[in-house]
């Protein structure tokens, strides 16, 4: 069992990393809640429902169970929850514990941030990829025209993650994890990065992806102490995403996992890295490995538009302007400026080489 | 003019209160912003709508106009408002200005708050009543169980009264916004108490008035300062709401105004506090001058049951208990927690005495 303790000026909590956590939660409740609402998909619920429920008996518990998937993260499923709530008559000395992937943990946040104008919240994530939403109080849903467009900065008051329940995960999900891993290795640590490139996702030991789970969530750590409101270093954790969240609203949520969209992005930030700062990166290192494990990285040109347009709607835009994150080399991100017109050349010129391998 | 600085621990500001300042907004903008987006209803957008865009020339401004009264609070104008944000391509750097009374500043607040995780926003309060929800950083829409059960903390980067807005308020807005200043009184300042119960609001002359609204601004404004999130004294800020609220959404919202049924709420309070406390209070006279002004005080006894509900599902309820605000005294309010059973008996007895009268 490991413990990372994250300074926040709203609210400071612990990440508790450990086999079997989710028996264990009753000793994690920092005090004693009037009742609890545990927000679930119905994955999870199958898997370790009556596991949680069972650890959190002697507790008035309500259950709300989502079906799985980014199509969760919409205002209808958000304001059903709020209505749920007031039905258990939820007050504000009530716990919501969002257990689940990032989508739970995204939606599950956000209404807590907003009910009843915020009310605690536990973070159990059961995903590689949640070790990214978990940890730094992003939470959020999303727009028709684009992710995560409406939320808050709202940390939760403890993350408990319990490394039994990744070893559920299938193989899109552990790629789709594995994305966010690679971005942070490339913010922060090159030995980490060299160390993710010699892995393969089909024969990974457990044991190997709890480390990298623990050196991430460090990195992200670090970052979000020093800049919880992303108003400087926390938009390097944005690598890949400008382009990652146009695909997946360009695809339709669930069409591609968050972390193969990623994928994508960060190939494409190499690229116009490369370009845009004349410096030499491991683009094809990457590359190969993300295609040795079978990670999707096909765009095509009649998407261009539409991902452009996306693109636009981002949070990261300013002044009508792309705010991309690139690399100077592994370990050194920059914020870089880049307008419309330049974006959708980019875009060209990087399928055009994918084209021709 | 003069200036009233609140300190947060969120974001601290000022609320500048004076003549005209609708004309001069563009030398109290903290900074420049990428775009303006104008929220306000279309009471105000036609009396003083053109006065403000035009303060704002030069900049890239944006208006968007809601139907006037509490309906406006909804998910479903919330959530237009932000696809209209999204459409005018507003990013993090954009302003939002809440041009108009209390249930502007809330709403257009709320979608500050949850606009990409947070942007900044002006009041600009149009009314009495407004002096109090501009003030603190209590941000929310409604939901269909109840007023203000959905929405956050988030404080604005500054407040600009223009006390030249309030001299063409409806007899009713005066007296909507004068059962907040009595509120006020009745918590903090005795002095401040007596004079109000002097004063005729048909007669009131707008030297008055404004003394009074700086004077309810400074008591507001030291009790948020010592517990922004209220964990402690902001609770006292609402006495008569938690009946007031259940009033407001029993009759449905714009049937009474929010000061009007805040005035009953207050009554009620001070009848419960006799009862509970055994305190003698100036109810009568309380009661006298509200009828004097033309408060509509009358509650019946088939409301009951409905309002009992509506306040069960209030923010102010823990463990099932109603956490009512009592008045040892005017001057010394106290927390006091009350059951339902007791609630209906005392609703009961205090609408038998008013028909005695």
């Amino acid at each position: 069992m490991r413990t990372i303790h994250i300074n926040s000026a709203i609210q400071s909590y612990d990440i508790v990393i450990g086999e079997k956590l989710r028996h264990q939660i009753k000793d994690y409740l920092p005090k004693n809640y009037s009742s609890i609402l545990v927000i679930t998909d119905e994955n999870v619920v199958y898997l370790y429902g009556n596991d949680l429920l069972q650890a959190l008996k002697g507790n008035k518990v309500f259950l709300e169970v989502v079906p799985p998937g980014e199509t969760s993260k919409s205002i209808q499923v958000y304001y059903q929850l709020l209505t749920k709530a007031l039905e258990y008559s939820l007050d504000r000395q009530s716990l919501i514990i969002a257990f689940g992937g990032g989508v739970v943990g995204d939606l599950a946040g956000f209404v807590a941030a907003t009910y009843m104008r915020g009310v605690d919240y536990i973070q159990v994530p059961t995903t590689i990829l949640a070790h990214d939403s978990s940890v730094g109080g992003k939470v959020a849903i999303n727009h028709e025209k684009g992710k995560n467009l409406i939320g808050s900065f709202y940390p939760p008051v403890q993350v408990l993650y319990d490394t039994e329940t990744i070893q559920t995960l299938s193989l899109q999900d552990v790629r789709s994890g594995y994305a966010e891993l690679l971005k942070e290795a490339m913010l922060a640590n090159e030995n980490f990065f060299t160390q993710l490139l010699s892995i393969s996702l089909e024969q990974i030991a457990m044991k190997d992806l709890i480390t990298a789970l623990e050196t991430g969530i460090n990195i992200k750590a670090t970052i979000v102490e020093q800049d919880e409101r992303e108003a400087g270093i926390r938009k390097y954790l944005n690598l890949g995403h400008t382009l990652g969240h146009a695909i997946e609203t360009r695809l339709g949520y669930g069409k591609i996992s968050h972390g193969e969209a990623v994928a994508i992005g960060i190939l494409f930030a190499m690229y116009v890295s490369q370009q845009e700062l004349q410096v030499k990166l491991p683009l094809k290192q990457v590359k190969e490995w993300l295609t040795e494990n079978n990670y999707p990285i096909a765009l095509s040109f009649e998407q261009i538009d539409d991902l452009v347009e996306f693109m636009m709607h981002d949070k990261k835009v300013i002044n009508s302007e792309i705010q991309m994150v690139l690399l100077k080399k592994i370990g050194e991100p920059v914020l870089h400026n880049i307008n419309k017109q330049q974006i959708k050349k980019y875009l060209h010129s990087f399928i055009m080489s994918e084209v021709k391998g």
